[in-house]
């Protein structure tokens, strides 16, 4: 059988995760929908033509997008996840002998989405605190001759960001494309969105999964000139989103004003764990500008153990994760499920 | 900007269609989920944990497909409809050098996905009557050391099929990887499927989009030998299929004997509506096994924009399709459409 050139290499992915008490690992939101949006979704399903392909259901969430951030129509595309979105953006500007640089740590997909578009990932690595020295980076992407660039703000799993003065200092010094993974901006507050206006290589991607609660549903979008919206919109097939995910995605994003309080609930506990993950001996605590928190800590292997046989998933990072020994990173749940996190962790460092 | 390469050949997907009356451009389903199926999915729909990535879903819609195929779930891939299914496989066996042939006419994206997975694609000629020479089409796939060969059964637009045993001559004649796409075979009833017991290069796809009525949930799905889908699984990326299709497919696909009247009422219809077309003057009526029906008249052109103006979609081919020049596709509809829509032909010809 003549596969595609260096195809055994790419990892698959697989396996069924386990059926956790408490399920903190994935920085999803741990409640499902608020139940006032739940039920205009599940109506709006009932009204749904399975039978017919997707129509348009695609451009009434683009039209809502394109509003809410006085954009154009043909400034936005949709995709199944950001994920999707960022997996073509780096085909967009991937194959033989283009280079796609990144931070590291950061999120771990971007190292395979290069590896995909066949073409080379290159990591630029964080300081010890997991700051971006922005200079240095900006020497990097114009030494390597990047053909894109990509930056995750806030970043994860390390939850620290960089200001919108930052990200707009990077873009306006280099001329490849820069993509703003800002999958957890909506825990930080400060997008840097508005700068598309002013920057044609600027991409910025978002998602529904994490602030909206809709990780099922696999809907993301991104947001860039009309120019490059053009080009990347070449790389998806036709009929690529479903209609069931795009009405749902529609009446969350209509609704959206019912998640402002879950994600200040969020941010409220992010803010009262890291207090009090400071206060255990042993224990390093990452500032977060997300909806996790990384720590540092010795004996992360067997805490996170512990925490599994508790029936509580948090994220354990490989021993060869590049920067992450001996991290672990919670996401933020219910104040409840914080508790007894935290009771547990504190139960194990006794 | 430096984009991939080639990147701007590819054409791009977007705008709505037209709100049709009666709507048989697509080879749809024109009839909503059975009233049974379609409570159940909602109610379905109603338990989904719409803040969660997608888990075990998949693989309970994976293992229902095993067991109808006596297969084991490391032989089953599910994808965006089948399109995403074929997407990949061409990505799989393409990249620069490989070659993938398929017959012309047939499925219109083979092209695209070849360009896409940025490999040549062949076409091979079928004949005046759209049969497939299937000697010269094994002479040709040895020829050009095709990665893939491809074969839609029964064909799209055309509506012809091989029987089992000419599929069988051409996979037990060649090295290659051979993909059957079964999108129509619910029309057919003579799937090739149990040949993947006894080829290991052989892949048969399959869609929910078609006889199960579900293109608006886009979910098709893979059957191969374990070693093929593992390589095929490398090309999707994690959480490529969301929760809200793949329990409406899952409730379907428990259901799907639910859908055997409408598969039999379509084979009905299809052979009266051959059978009324046939006793037109000047119209050419191909024979087919599939819920659609392919004409040829020399006024092809002002008939489809004579229905247009009725409200009336249906499947018209650009002047430059490689042997489709004047033909028309009709997907069958309900009894009534189908009436309204042959009076309308009716009407315009005389």
């Amino acid at each position: 059988m003549d596969y595609r050139k260096n195809l055994d290499e790419m990892p698959s992915y697989d396996g069924v995760e386990k059926d956790y008490r408490i399920k903190v690992n994935a920085n999803e939101s741990t409640m499902n929908l608020p139940p006032l949006v739940e039920e205009r979704v599940l109506n709006r399903l009932s009204y749904i033509a399975f039978n017919r392909y997707p129509n348009e259901e695609y451009y009434n969430l683009v039209e809502q997008i394109a509003k809410n951030f006085s954009a154009d129509k043909n400034q936005i595309l949709l995709g199944g996840g950001s994920s999707e979105i960022i997996e073509k953006i780096f085909h967009a500007f991937g194959g033989a002998g283009k280079k796609i640089i990144y931070p590291q740590p950061s999120f771990s997909m971007y190292k395979i989405y290069a590896k995909a578009a066949e073409c080379e990932g290159v990591p630029f690595d964080l300081d010890e605190k997991f700051n971006l020295n922005v200079d240095e980076f900006i020497k990097k992407i114009r030494e390597v001759k990047a053909s894109l660039a990509v930056v995750c703000n806030p970043n994860n799993p390390t939850g620290n960001a960089l200001t919108v003065d930052e990200v707009e200092k990077i873009i306006s010094l280099i001329d490849c494309a820069f993509l703003l993974d800002e999958a957890y901006v909506e825990f930080y507050g400060h997008s840097a969105v508005n700068l598309v206006k002013k920057y044609p290589n600027l991409i910025v991607a978002r998602t529904f999964s994490k602030a909206y609660g809709l990780a099922g549903a696999r809907v993301g979008y991104m947001i860039a000139n009309p120019e490059v919206t053009k080009m990347i919109n070449k790389t998806f097939m036709p009929y690529h989103m479903n209609t069931l995910s795009l009405v749902t995605a529609d009446i969350v994003y209509q609704m959206r004003d019912e998640f402002i309080p879950r994600i200040q609930m969020t941010i409220a506990e992010r803010q009262r764990m890291i207090g009090r993950l400071q206060s255990l001996r042993d224990v390093e605590v990452f500032p977060s500008n997300t909806n996790f928190i990384l720590i540092r800590l010795e004996k992360a292997d067997e805490l996170n153990k512990y925490l599994e046989n508790l029936g509580i998933g948090i994220r354990f990072f490989s021993p060869t994760a590049p920067g992450l020994k001996n991290c672990l990173r919670i996401s933020i749940g219910t104040r409840t499920e914080n508790d007894e996190v935290f009771a547990a962790i504190k139960n194990f460092l006794s």
